[in-house]
This record gives C-alpha cells, structure tokens and sequence, in this order.
C-alpha cells in the first residue's frame, strides 16, 4: 500500500481528495490527510476506508516529522509561506513532495538535494500556476518542434462566477480568497513586453490598461496584467520572444469600476484606520474625500473621479451599498483593505448554490515557412457545487494526477520543478480531459500587435 | 577652550560653521569638522585658527571614538541614519550631541541613559524639523497661556528658488536632495485630521489634492499633504484639535504637472529598468505607455492622462526634454526614479548665481471668549549664494546655536530631545532674528474648514 500524506484540507483540496480516493482501491492508495481540525477532511473522506483525518499542526516538528515518515509521498495544500519545513523535512525523510505554489527561493535551494535523493519536487502544479504552464508548453514545444519561430505568446485567467450565476452588476463574485482579490497587482509595477518594447504599469493605472479577449462561446473579458510577465521568457524558453504578455480575466467593465476603490486608497494595507470599527460604510469613504461641511459624500466622489451621472460604475457601487450611514464595519484596528473586504463579502460572497468558473486563453502567434499564424487555446471550466468547485477541480486534479504519476514512477525526473517538460504535462493533460478539463484550440488570423512592422 | 566636533561637511554645514566661527573668539570655541574627504570643510574653515578639518569616517569605531572623546559637544549632520552610533559613542564618554534629524526608534531608546548622565541630546533642530516646531510651539504656548482653545493648526514648509533665479515653467529647481524630491510622499498614505474627521489620501492622488496659501507679499503657494500629520496631535500637546495639517509648499501648478509623473509610474523606486543605460529620454517616456507601432509618443501620453492641447502643462513637460529621441539616460540598472531625477536635474540644477529661498508658514485656529480668531505666521528666507543658501541658513544656525547654549548651560534638561519646551524654543527664535530669520504674524480671519458647524 502507497501512503500519501495530504496537509490542509482547505477549499482547494476536495476535488484532489476525490480524485485520490477515486484511485485508492485500483492503485492501492491510502489517504492520510492533515490539518489543524479535523472536520474539513472528514466531510470529504465521507467513511471511505482509504484514507484517514488527523490533527496536524505543522509547526509541530515532531508531529510533522513523524507523519511525513510513514509516507511515501507528501501534498502541501497549505499557503505557500508554509511548505519548506514540510520540503525540508521530506528531504530529510526520502519523500517525493508536491505543491501548487510557485518555488520559493528557499525550495529551490533544495534543487541539488532533491536530485542527489532521487526525489521528485513538483511544484505550480495547481491551475495558476500549473495548468498555465502545462497547457502554454504543450503547444510551445509543438510548435518548436514544426521550427516555427515564436512571435506572441499571451496568456489569461481568471477565476469567475459560473453564467447562471451572474446575477450582480460587477459580474463577480468571490471564488477564492477575497484578500487576494482586493490586494490584486500591489507590490509592485506589472512588466511585460510588446512587439520588442518593455511596458511598465504602475498599480495606480492597471485597471484602466485592460486588454480584451473573446473565449468561445462564452463570451467577452478583460485582463489586467500580471505582476512580471518578463520572467516566463526564460521559464518557458522564449528569451527572444518580442511579446510576452500575463493578465488576469474579469467580466468587461469590472476592472474600470474596481479602480475607483484603488483611486481612493481603498486597497491599501500598509496602515491602519483610526476607529475602524465603528466606522460605517458611509464614514470609509469619506476617509479618503476632501473635507466638506455640506456637501454629500456622493457628490464629493462624482466630482473628485469624475463619475458621470449615467456612468454604470455608479450604480456598481450603489449596488455594494457603499454610502450606506448605518452599516458599521466592525473590524477593530483594520486597513483599508480590510475594511472594503469587509464590505465586498456583503455582496460578493457565493450563496448556497452559486457555481463558478475558470476561464483560461492563451494566445501563441509564430512564423512558420514565411507565414505569420497565431493560435487561441482556451478552457472554460465550471464548477459542480461549492464544494467540487472549478476552482478546486482545477487546482487539485493536476496535484491528485502528479501524486500518482511520481508514486507510480511514471513522472521520475528528480529535483525542485515545475510542470514544463512533456515527460510531465503531456501525460497529465491527457487524463484531465477525462474530468473536463480540456482545452479547445483554433487558428486564427495573426494579430500581432504589430502586424505591419512600422517602428514605433 | 571648549570644543566642538561637527561630523559632516556638506552643504548644511556653511551657515552652522560660518556662525560657529563667528562666535569662536568671544565663547572660547575650537571646532573640529570631521568628513571622509577635508575638501569641503576646509574651504568652509577658510584659515580661521579656532576650527581644523580633520578627516573622519564614521564607521571607523575607533577614530569616532577618538574625536568624540576629545569634543564637549558633538554636532553630527551626516545623514539621519548613521546618527545613532555617534550618539552611542556620546552615552558612553559623556557627551552632549545634536542633530537636525527626526528622533529615530534607537535614539528614543537613549532617553533614559541620557537622563541619567545628564546629557542634552537635542534633535529635530534643523529647518523642518526644527524651526517648525519652535516657532508652532511658541504661537501654540502663548494661545495656551491665555486660555484660548486651539481648533485650527495648518503648517506649510518648502525649499524653493528664489523670485530672482526663477525662471522655468515648473517655477521649481533642486535646491536640495533631488532624490527627496523625487521620492516625495511615497511610503504610505497622507494622513491628517479637518474639522475631526480623519482624512487620508494614496500617494497617486497627493499631487492633485493640494491647498493653497498665499505668504505675504511673496505671492500664492500650493501644498501638498505631509506623510502622518496625526502623530505631531501629540507631540504639540493638540491632542483633541480638530484640525491637524502639515504639508509642502510648491510654486501653484506644480503638483498638477508633477502628478504626470507619479500617474506615469516614473516615480517608482522599487524596481529596476532592462536596459536603462542607453534608453532615450523619449524611451524612458514610452515604457510607461502603451504599444503602438505608429503613433506617437507625444499623443500617446495626451490621450492617456487627458492633457488638452492648450494646457501650460504640456509646455512643462517639453521644457524638460522629456520626448528628446537622442539624449541617453546613460545609468545603469536604474530605477525608474533614477532616471526620472537624471532627465530634472537637467534643467533644475541651480546655476552659479541662483539663488533658494525658504518659506514656512503656519496657521492657528482658536476660540477665546466665546470667539473665533486666527493668527498666521510666515517665514521668508532667501539664501545669499551657493554656499550660504536660505536652507543651510535655516538648517545650520538653530542648530549652531543649541549647540552653543547647551556649551554654556543655558539649556540644560538632558534627556533625547527635541525643541518644543520654552526653555529651548524662546532664546533660540530671539537670536535667528540677529540672522533674518524673523517670522511676521498676523491676525486674520478664522478660515476653519466648518465655520458654521454644519456636520459633514
């Protein structure tokens, strides 16, 4: 019997779960999956005989150690930050180890240990990173492999809310981790390049730099661009590419409306406000509006962003009941962000039978005998219920089917890694079409951004 | 003979040196100026027998320890963060110091052996900080004294070029740290109190939510807010004013042209640009605007920020060069901040005979007797030359002259400090006056921002 052992039974692992169990009798599995409570993991065991719910706690150096002992292979579901006493410890123990998190700098000193033992490290194997990587390099070295040269390379995610279940005005809803929605793009300016040339978007004007995509019958969006696109050219093998774009998907109009939190300073998390919580709707937004003794709180924001009367953001943030003078915040010594996540959850928190979706393109053009082309590869993924959600599908599947594949020795290239080479995706990408997830790809008119070769 | 040891040479230094000099015979003074280079210092000494120009590394424990050990008072005017170990040094060997310098963390911490000691290490006792908090706390304890209630305090302070050298569109050169003025307002929002309601503005928003003031016959002046007004409610013993605003004076239609720059996102100091070093000043605008491959630079930045094509704006930015397609940047892996201060310092380095000019002013909102005043007092000072600038004057003589009334006993409680008692703040105001450093005060009408109580 193979012994996996599953830290963190969070959102993102019940579909990994299923999977896993789903194989456990064929495959000889068992489960042992740990966390702080064990009520997470018993919900989705439901009494199957292969696998069991423990307490974790991984600060717990003991406990850790002795769990990651009696198995063969470890899944860290937990934050990022939380992995490398876990890699550390599988090191230590000769245990192959998977995340979905990008490498750390300190998992990717483990590289030369990881090789030396004959471990497998993968790692950005969820959806984003993961099947990003997976499903942009499947068709990069297919194209290589046809000697076309490499022009244009974009790609786009975006985690949504199912159609049927669109039912607000910003066309979104939390599907994730709503602090990492309000903190989106900070940090630092998005990079990337276009047609040859560096472009660099300051935090303060990302939402209103969007791109526009089309994905199938699905209709339109926007993205924002990603923090550093710059870095993919080397991870993904295409130093020379003039263009290399990464952004995040939202319905068309969300990101315009969303600025008007990042202009007021809504998203700041580096202070905290005085008196927060009493604070209420009304008082948040007028911290950040010029003082008036008469003038109301929302014609001082039409006039300071310069909202027109038929503008539809107005009623986008009517909707949030943003001016509301009765609602108190109730959150004690809280940021900005905190407090506008605090007012978002009213609105945008899933109801019980919200569904949501993924929504992924990519866009490949290249040169091939002379000929300019360009190719759209896209998946829409939509989720079952709140628990087998696109989200968990897609970020879980692709640990559950790596776990197996590095157990049953068919992903065996030792080392820290992630998803790039075809020993790895090509097999994964195959059996994700038998759960849905499956891209559809067309060629379309090249539509470089430059399709005239005028410099400019 | 009593000595003093001034560590640190540059430009703040002439007027602290020059008034030290002065008064060497009759205070039976011999200064010691230590940096790492004697070019300045020597120049600034000029052959006067009381001083010697020695030099001096800071981080060379022993020779530091050396000098202060010689000295009865130390002066450091190096920059705020190599203080503490000069001010270590002083606990250990008995020595009073002084700084222009803003009390950091680790300098708080030697309050109490200060104490103990009986050393005065008297801080913040430059131009701002330092002739701020004097003459705010000598307005501020009269008001107390006569019962009055404070409601209103606004101080504004700026380094700028005097009427006679200005002469760009920007009304504007480096009359100090261009990189200060580069970095100006980032870190974090501006916070500040009007009327009891808290206000806080995001740096991309600080240059276009400027106040204006007018100083005397000097003309109209705009401000930008200050980083955290909020703290000085304490410091000042203003704890329930309603009221509380610090901020930066600029020429008016500085801050609007100025706010081109921070939406650009050419402000930025966190990160590196590819190839820096041989982008144009035209390059260095385009990185931050989006692909076309035909138009141009110049229209892609109007459509972008909305700059119509009669606004002295645009001027602004050609009077810099700003869209010159050969000048080279010609700095390496430079920060976006770096590069941006490069192309300023080409038009806003003071020539030979310009000339700078300090203006503060401060406004006291009150009630006595049931009734509402305000007094304004402001502060002109024009520099003399390059070397004996308004700045060094307005930074170097309230510190020369602590250093002196410590020397002589005249201020004595010991403790780390800064100059917000009388017993510091009156004697020191009465001798500026000797050097044209006068402030004129006036009566004027109470301008509170709610004059009529009505609740906003």
């Amino acid at each position: 019997m193979k012994n996996i052992l599953i830290i963190g039974a969070g959102k993102s692992s019940s579909a990994l779960i299923k999977y896993l169990l789903g194989k456990s009798n064929e495959e000889n599995l068992f489960l042992t999956i740990g966390d702080i409570s064990t009520v997470n993991a018993t919900k989705l065991i439901n009494n199957h005989k292969n696998a069991e719910a423990i307490i974790l706690d991984v600060f717990d150096k003991n406990q850790r150690e002795t769990q990651i002992k009696k198995a063969d292979l470890v899944i860290s579901m937990l934050p990022a930050r939380f992995h490398i006493e876990v890699a550390k410890d599988c090191i230590t123990n000769d245990k192959h180890m998977v995340t979905a998190s990008y490498i750390s700098k300190e998992m990717k000193e483990l590289d030369s240990l990881a090789k030396e033992k004959g471990l497998v490290f993968m790692n950005e194997i969820g959806l984003d990173p993961g099947l990003d990587h997976m499903s942009a390099m499947h068709i990069i070295h297919r194209l290589k492999e046809r000697k076309a040269k490499l022009l244009l390379f974009e790609s786009f995610t975006g985690g949504l809310v199912a159609p049927e279940s669109d039912n607000n005005l910003w066309n979104y809803k939390f599907t994730w981790n709503p602090r990492n929605v309000v903190l989106a793009g900070q940090g630092g300016a998005a990079m990337f390049i276009q047609e040859g040339t560096y472009k660099y978007i300051p935090y303060h004007k990302l939402f209103r730099r969007t791109e526009f995509l089309k994905v199938n019958e699905i209709g339109n969006f926007e993205a924002y661009a990603n923090r550093d696109s710059l870095k993919y050219r080397t991870v993904y093998g295409l130093e020379n590419i003039p263009t290399m774009y990464r952004g995040t998907i939202r319905k068309v109009g969300f990101s315009r409306a969303w600025n008007i939190f990042v202009q007021l300073g809504m998203t700041d998390d580096t202070y905290t406000i005085e008196d927060s919580e009493n604070m209420t709707y009304r008082d948040f937004v007028n911290l950040f509006l010029a003082y008036s003794p008469s003038d109301s709180v929302e014609l001082k924001l039409r006039s300071y962003l310069k909202i027109d009367q038929d503008d539809v953001m107005w009623a986008k943030l009517v909707e949030l009941d943003l001016f509301n003078p009765k609602k108190t915040i109730g959150l004690k010594n809280a940021t900005p962000a905190q407090m506008l996540q605090k007012i978002l959850e009213d609105s945008w928190t899933l109801q019980e039978n919200d569904k949501d979706m993924i929504v992924m393109q990519h866009l490949f053009g290249y040169e091939i005998n002379g000929e300019k082309r360009q190719i759209e590869s896209s998946l829409v993924v939509l989720g079952e219920n709140q628990t087998y959600t696109a989200m968990a599908k897609t970020v879980g599947l692709p640990v559950g089917i790596a776990a197996l594949k590095i157990l049953k020795g068919e992903i065996k290239t030792p080392g820290v890694q992630l998803p790039i080479t075809k020993e790895v995706y090509a097999p994964i990408l195959k059996e994700l079409e038998n759960y849905g997830i499956k891209f559809t790809e067309k060629e379309v008119p090249y539509l470089g951004y430059n399709p005239n070769n005028v410099i400019g």
